[in-house]
């Protein structure tokens, strides 16, 4: 995996391949970042009735990534995961800090991880602010920064009883493209390539989020399963949700499989990085607005309701419109866990 | 190193180990922190006049930690070190985020990790406001935010032709105890005991930072070794610097060694975390006052010179006020660099 290698120090290499991508950056480190790289720290400027939401997401290889992954997609995807949860927020991005092991310094592979980190971090607004770079094994760990006018952000514990559920996107894609490339599934070439991108180049819903701040009751980015990141919100919020299985939005692709695989993938499949919210039920037409607005399909997946006993519980009606037991509940929950057997 | 294991979820492990400490702490969660652990993203209340300190490391096992480290300490120093930079630049901590990788879980490793970890971030009022758990090689990756108020951030780009050169503390102890863990050189147990806390548990030295805003016009921490890391002041700076050998401050047990191994690890053997600043010669008095406050050594070793060629340059003087030649200048500046060889 990294054939070349080179006898460059910690500062050049930091120099080379991750300073000067951060420096041609744009708009944003005028009005917010006044000290990049290059320091101790850096430095964000506080704004008045502003806050900065903070986010951390580390990716290891061999559990996040395949050992062969394409360098510049998972410096896509690095930087991705975090704006994402940046979204979920509301906040619109500002900076971030790279922290890398590397196994050794092999310039091919840091060219193109540093050109894929650097298109998403420009495309979004987002410049390197600081970091750390060190031997040891491939681990990315990035932490973002983003802003938000005070008390707008959109947290996990707003949900009320009869608000809407959402879902943007699609979602199962990334876990069947995962299935695909581990065999457990046989896709053809051209059903793979339909979905693959959305396994190794998740596109962060920064727009939506930020759209979201006066729409959304409480909401968050979806990473490890719907419906066990929807219990976050119901535990939070203190309550229970009714979801209608039928309503999952999923790629023509992920239509083909069997109703076991569709439910399985698009309920707690996981690496989808779209955005779960809440709102309330005189919201609709602004949320249809939106979705005409990005052109990107928000669906509406089921409601809040009152938790009867402890919060969190799901209410999952299948196809059929008939409520799941705990049995067949508990088998569609098997949500991704890094650390759960 | 992890003989037991337990299957804790993600989510239960981040609850069990790390929610409690954050939630127990102090007073800086009402004034800088509107969200801490438990949503996508961390909330920081934007205060008028002040700027956010953003500071990132990563320690890789087998790299910046032996396997077998005392987890308590490792808890301390994976926190300290950045607090450390924090004090560079004169910021106070608010909070940090934590991404850890670990190989299992291991319950008492765990408990004795964040034992640490708490400990230090009670002591300097710092948070834990978020972050990541994962499988993978033992990487502990932290991100420390501090408070400064605007404009007195103390960076690297400041010294100025005349100015003093000042270091904190002793330096050298750090690397002498990796020498004798590593069995390069020979120390009695007692000498080792007065010295190896130097190596596992750095002391940031957070007041000293707040106390020289208005008094440093330059200021790092040195963590790579003190002529290296001098040499980041002097190229940001566009000056040189002239420095007597004889004044670096060195341990009592340091002096027990001969001239040479004094010299080299205390010009060049990192892991010191201590602070090389810049400052007038008309505040020698105020620094010796601070000093005095702190308890705390500082000792003026050398002072900036105007760049003949290009910046950087250092002006070595032995104990006998000879300038070093440019090869016993490159043997002592041999710094420690992750990747060089």
């Amino acid at each position: 995996m990294h054939p070349e290698s080179s006898p460059l120090g910690e500062f050049d290499l930091i120099q080379r391949f991750f300073k000067t991508g951060s420096d041609a950056m744009g708009s944003n480190k005028e009005q917010a970042i006044a000290l990049g790289m290059g320091d101790d720290c850096a430095l964000l400027k506080s704004r008045p009735n502003e806050e900065i939401a903070i986010t951390s997401d580390m990716l290891v290889e061999g559990r996040h990534f395949f050992a062969d992954a394409d360098p510049e997609l998972l410096g896509r995807k690095a930087l991705a995961v975090n704006l994402s949860d940046l979204a979920a927020m509301g906040a619109k991005p500002i900076g971030f800090t790279l922290a890398i092991a590397l196994p050794m310094v092999n310039t091919a592979w840091l060219a193109a991880f540093s050109k894929g980190l650097f298109a998403i971090a420009n495309e979004y607004s987002c410049s390197l602010i600081g970091g750390d770079t060190t031997a040891g094994p491939l681990t990315i760990s990035i932490t973002a920064f983003g802003s938000i006018p005070f008390g707008k952000a959109i947290r996990r514990s707003g949900a009320k009883v009869g608000d809407d559920i959402w879902i943007s996107g699609t979602i199962g894609d990334a876990r069947l493209a995962l299935a695909a490339l581990r065999h457990e599934i046989i896709l053809s070439e051209q059903d793979l390539k339909q979905i693959e991108h959305r396994m190794h180049d998740p596109a962060p819903r920064i727009e939506l989020g930020i759209k979201l701040r006066d729409i959304a009751s409480a909401a968050l980015d979806v990473s490890d399963g719907l419906l066990g990141d929807l219990q976050h919100i119901l535990k939070q919020s203190e309550v229970e949700a009714e979801i209608f299985l039928a309503l999952l939005p999923k790629s023509a692709t992920l239509q083909k499989q069997n109703e076991a695989i569709q439910n399985q993938f698009a309920a707690s499949g996981g690496d989808d990085y779209e955005i779960c919210f809440t709102a309330p039920i005189e919201k609709r037409a602004a949320i249809d607005g939106i979705s005409k607005d990005l052109n990107l399909s928000l669906a509406r997946i089921g409601s809040i309701r009152k938790a009867a006993g402890e919060a969190g519980k799901l209410h999952l009606l299948n196809q059929h419109g008939d409520l799941l037991n705990a049995t067949q509940t508990a088998t569609l929950l098997a949500s991704f866990d890094h650390f759960a057997k």
